[in-house]
């Protein structure tokens, strides 16, 4: 099944220049390696408002899953649940579930000698306030849960912005769910670089290939310092079947390949992959 | 002045992971360091359809300056003029200045001998289609001119989503102009790494060190491995004056690694500028 996704990054460390945003790259590949398209990537602020604004315009449009990065832990700026919660009408309630699983990794703080005591503070208490009806996924490497919310047809999931918890969870559980609905479809990729031909004079021979082979996106990357014309071109297609995919992207590269050559263009890295 | 802006990054290579979004976060930081906010940064494919929503919605929102990156190269793939001028109802037209410089570069590419004969192609002249009232600005690296576009009160600058290209647009025109706006604003910020206090404890104490220093946002970052506790703790401030700023920032995180000191945490590295 063709599926749809959206992705909303919370963090001011973003807006601000001081965190590069790999979480979203690395989700993003992922999720379309799995034969899924994420439509858009959004990134905000540590502000309800905010949050909640984007969620709500998120909902209306035509999207099946909407996955949130960051602001899942216990301070202040962890405000996504509450954006989350204000966008869908939700109430934010204690999860009972997620409450066992922050005790239990406290406590195996605790065993290992990390922290001496544990008491169940306010902050502690925060990860497990959940939007209604929202459901918990564990988290294996670090103590903010993520959320699953199934609202008007759509599924939002909120992940940690930890890089490692939120690949953790990613592996886990989220990938997996995605996997299950696209069943097997598959995306499939390939680049070549060219030098030679300036990219004005490839736009006509990137739409003839385009026009022959309609499902295969490709896109043209200047690679060169300022005056050496040097281009990635990149082909990619998602198909129900791998080697349809893989085939098919092979075929259209073949023929841009032969049409560069006939401009007098050389392909320095064939048939790269990325 | 205090100045808002949004980025909207175009590029179908950004929702697949192939390409990591340094753009954003290299200009976000810039514009930062000036004591403007970047308010949001979305990212959509290239697509005439999304890049005109997501103007349309910029528009709507409290900001000073949009900027967008990708999408003004030569070939098809290359849509934000067309999506802008759809956004803001203009007309896309031949703009005589940006034609200039076009067929300018183009003829150094000659001198030069990377190409034998210039014909003005349609791939060519599709760089100047600039929305109506819109205004060229110099490309110093590349083919394609940036866009300068004035709508109801906004500015809506349009550069190439090449990095090379990218940068030096920014140095040379638009950041001068938002600094021009800015005038003195200065941004400061300073991080420290802290371990053996785990961040539900920490939230209280960073709770009232922003009580005590209400212009200073401090954020944690939980840094550590699955079971180590170590937290990076950032601040930072604008102000009208950078000694001010700098000053503010530096009070705030002293009252900070007393608090965190008495908790028994230890801070590793003391003030280190990112």
């Amino acid at each position: 099944m063709h599926l749809s996704i959206e992705i909303i990054c919370v963090g001011t460390e973003l807006l601000i220049g001081k965190t590069l945003n790999t979480n979203a790259n690395w989700l993003a590949k992922r999720i379309t390696n799995l034969g899924a398209k994420v439509e858009r990537i959004t990134v905000i602020g540590d502000d309800v408002g905010e949050i909640s604004s984007v969620m709500k315009n998120a909902m209306q449009r035509n999207n099946d899953f909407i996955i949130t990065l960051g602001g899942l832990g216990p301070t202040f700026d962890d405000k996504t649940l509450e954006g989350i919660a204000k966008a869908l009408n939700l109430k934010l309630e204690i999860n009972d579930e997620a409450l066992k699983m922050i005790k239990k990794r406290y406590r195996s703080y605790m065993k290992e000698g990390q922290m001496k005591t544990f008491e169940l503070t306010q902050p502690r208490v925060k990860m497990a306030r959940l939007p209604e009806a929202a459901e918990p996924l564990p988290n294996p490497v670090g103590t903010a849960p993520a959320v699953l919310t199934n609202c008007d047809g759509k599924t939002v999931i909120s992940l940690p912005g930890v890089p490692s918890e939120m690949k953790a969870i990613s592996e886990t559980t989220v990938l997996p769910i995605l996997k299950k609905i696209t069943g097997g479809l598959a995306f499939s990729e390939k680049s070549i670089v060219m030098t030679g031909v300036v990219e004005s004079e490839m736009a006509p021979i990137i739409d003839e290939v385009m026009h022959n082979y309609p499902r295969v996106y490709i896109k043209s990357h200047p690679k060169g310092a300022e005056r050496i014309p040097k281009i990635e071109l990149h082909l990619s297609t998602t198909a129900e079947d791998p080697k349809i995919a893989k085939e098919r992207v092979s075929r259209a590269l073949r023929q841009l390949s032969e049409r560069i050559q006939k401009k007098g263009g050389k392909i320095r890295h064939a048939r790269r992959k990325i």
